[in-house]
């Protein structure tokens, strides 16, 4: 039975990358999408950078109050990987070296030059902390609390969301069903109003764009019940058929 | 001359849409760009969804703690636009009819159908705010008090930060050299952490990569002086040849 309770989470970027616009940011999207199928709504994403200050700000309002709180960046050897020590300070408990990370991270590298002090740096943890594995790299992800550490590095978080997959509690999907119409959404402002407005636990989003020389919109329609989805997504095909036009299934 | 104060800017991004994975975001790495050329720092992005309270709440904390608000998002026609709701909110002002809003969207739409009262809604701002043009659909930004409310669609909000390019106080930039190396960044940490404390003013990010089955990584060295920048990169690629390593300029 899915829980009828719903859970959230929150997202911090860290990385000094991402906010000098070096760097396009590849995670909110990943996390965003692995969290929907987990039945996990993402409430809210913040970029901060490499700053101890702003990611103990971060962590202590965002790990209060949502069920989740997913970290990306700076959990790697060298000297601005500050993560590990910024949320050990927001937890006020001290950083350890994890007993299973380090032997990891020595078989790692035991035919890669061995187990440098720069390398042991991705064993410390906050203490009380568990492992997420990585399967790329050896370095773990850092599971404390509500909080989960993960890597900058979108392919190497990829392998610490499918190793997560599964393993914490969601609620009701939030689902959804998108139609495309090539019209401008302000022809049918009214028309997505009130059909939203007929449907009370379904919202519509409209999103506008402009291809081929022609403007067109995608409505998403969303709900955590599979009836009133449907029922509100026919209405809106049929408000747009009833004008003259048609709704494309799947979206444009 | 270049102001030596540092200027501070934050970002909005708003929209479900985002939250959901369903769009990728391609706002956060253009208005980071775009700030660095106006020497303006960006040091906070939040993505919240289309929710009051959650808009108040972000607007409030940043627009008190950085000289310079940015949004995206909310601004169309359609019932889920409600960013102009929330900054009045925010900023404890009404919503008003702006004028030459209307007489641009009027323009616009005389031969698109006319200005409907959906439409209508772009010419609404928050009391007290001048017009960001918008060359593209007419619909214009807004600038209010610090906060500069845009589109969340990409290449309109591109076509509004262009039209504030040079308007906007901004300090000294922060200058920036890359140098690429085909090393683990594991390998050179104490080699960077030591440099970066050679050079006060400079700060030395790692960016590692996995590339053509090798490793590799990026250093991105950043001060706002450019002498104090060259030698801090100078020392840089130079304790990489010492240890048998040469350094690829503007990295790899």
């Amino acid at each position: 039975m899915v829980n009828s309770r719903i859970f959230t989470a929150a997202l911090i970027v860290i990385g000094d990358e991402i906010l000098s616009g070096r760097t396009h940011d590849r995670n909110i999207s990943q996390v965003a999408a692995w969290l929907q199928v987990q039945g996990i709504r993402l409430k809210e994403v913040r970029v901060v950078a490499d700053n101890t200050a702003a990611i103990v700000e971060a962590v202590n309002t965002l790990r209060a109050r949502n069920d989740y709180l997913f970290t990306t960046g700076g959990i790697g050897p060298t000297h601005d990987d500050i993560t590990v020590d910024a949320i050990a300070e927001a937890l006020g408990v001290g950083v350890i070296i994890h007993p299973d990370a380090r032997a990891i991270l020595g078989r790692y590298y035991e035919t890669r030059g061995g187990l440098t002090e720069a390398r042991l740096r991705m064993a410390r943890v906050p203490d009380g902390a568990d492992l997420i594995p990585n399967r790329f790299t050896g370095a773990p992800g850092i599971r404390v609390d509500n909080i989960f550490i993960m890597a900058g590095v979108p392919s190497i978080t990829a392998g610490m969301l499918e190793a997560l997959t599964g393993t914490l509690e969601g609620g009701a999907p939030l689902l959804s069903e998108t139609i495309g119409c090539w019209v401008g959404e302000s022809d049918v402002a009214d028309l997505l109003r009130a059909t939203e407005q007929a449907h009370e636990s379904c919202q519509i989003g409209s999103y506008p764009f402009w291809r081929e020389g022609k403007t067109g919109a995608n409505f998403v329609i969303r709900s955590t019940d599979a009836d009133k989805l449907a029922a509100c997504t026919a209405d809106l095909v049929a408000g747009l058929k009833a004008s003259g036009r048609d709704a494309v299934p799947g979206g444009i």
